[in-house]
């Protein structure tokens, strides 16, 4: 997908908001737990009662390695399921990969070309050389970490480096890179004044923002500062959306979570 | 596998070798392609061959996720085999997560309980609370990424933060985390010279070195600077073994190459 068409359906939906399917089935309502695939039911309802809300679904990895080869098979059914049924969500493997370069080429094959994510979450510690061979395919893009939404942020990624950030850093040098245009990157939510700093690095690009809501960060400052000619914001929320309810009804309060985000996200593109 | 016991392996096979099972299966001998889960034969038979002369195995995952499920399975199963019939081997997961904290304890129980490695390369750009998730197993070792062995390495691991480079920038933080003990960090061998000031920061720890040999790096140079009291090295090879031959004796012929990277160790070992 080109971030041409996110932007269209992000007019389209008046929304832009991204759901992150990290599902423990610990969590997950208990009568699904008979089923044979419980983690790909629980996902399938969830995504069926809240597509026309979310423009993205961003399954976290490492909530389906923890189940081993069945989990695999939950992502692989997953991901199908939308890329067949809604083949306007934009789709991110959240997966934090990055290593040297003929290895992150295995992980950018696995999940932009086998498993046909439209993206894919990547770590930008090993330098160049382990992210652009997530760069080099076309029209898939590469969410590249730069300042996350958890307490561990300030212990690297703030840190002076000759006078500026490490995370702004991270944002300079890798608008060097090749195929930077399929760049996107991971901004955290807990600081909205931050994003008026970010955005003068990277006007541009996209910006997959977590921790809205339950983390802490607000909707509307995040928006003040990060919003650009083609919105250039997806706000991540996971656990408020997926988890409003472990009853039968799980997924239609799901759709009520989102649909409240929805609404806000409208009022603002609409006062725009 | 605590730290002792693996200093006693070293010395006992006179080696602190790792193999990486970096397989790829355009490389491996074509003969095996017939067969039902070529990966996993051809790990077991390169395992059968060279177990006595290395005292780690470190699969990279990216090669496995790479095949999906089937490569899933290869994995489970490669780790089973050796850690069944060689339990005095060291195994090192090498996949490189690191996420917050609740979803970094998802991929520690991947890898550390579920499919019992004894430890996981992790990466440090999210900070404490995504690495403490891995340090709280027992007996399991968290190997994070400090000085990687790539070209990349230079984009952001050798930058001045507050007068310092940030690769001992995160070596000395990490040393502050709980359970600190369980450290051990990637270094590439590339400048052996690093090792040196690398001591100075984390003196007792163990240090995984990609980058001897193929990516230029000198064995006896590394040791000179990086051996400690307990040794505390595992130098890692991986092509230049598993791939010494595509033919029909590719075992023995990664035996023979497994076989001079020893004796140099034996060498080094009986200097001291």
């Amino acid at each position: 997908m080109t971030t041409t068409e996110l932007t269209e359906q992000i007019h389209f939906k008046k929304s832009f908001l991204c759901i992150g399917l990290d599902v423990d089935l610990t969590k997950i309502p208990q009568h699904l737990l008979q089923l044979e695939d419980p983690i790909f039911e629980f996902n399938k309802a969830i995504i069926d009662a809240t597509h026309d809300l979310a423009v993205a679904y961003k399954p976290n990895t490492a909530f389906y390695e923890a189940y081993g080869i069945k989990g695999w098979q939950s992502l692989q059914k997953t991901i199908n399921y939308i890329n067949e049924k809604y083949p306007e969500i934009f789709t991110i493997a959240d997966a934090k990969r990055g290593d040297i370069g003929n290895t992150s080429s295995m992980y950018a094959k696995a999940f932009l070309e086998d498993l046909n994510f439209d993206s894919i979450t990547v770590a930008p510690y090993m330098g160049k050389d382990s992210v652009e061979p997530f760069l080099a395919f076309e029209n898939k893009h590469t969410i590249l970490l730069a300042l996350t939404s958890n307490e561990g942020a300030f212990d690297f990624q703030t840190l002076n480096v000759d006078g500026k950030e490490l995370y702004k850093q991270v944002l300079e040098t890798s608008k060097t890179w090749k195929n930077a245009q399929n760049l996107m990157y991971v901004v955290g939510a807990t600081k909205a004044e931050y994003f008026a700093e970010i955005r003068k690095i990277v006007p541009d690009n996209f910006l997959l923002v977590p921790g809205v809501g339950a983390q802490g960060g607000s909707l509307s400052e995040v928006c003040k500062y990060g919003i650009n000619a083609v919105i250039g914001l997806l706000i991540n929320s996971s656990r408020a959306i997926i988890y409003a309810s472990n009853g039968g009804n799980f997924a239609p309060k799901a759709r009520e979570e989102a649909l409240k985000i929805q609404s806000e996200m409208q009022e603002i593109l609409n006062r725009k």
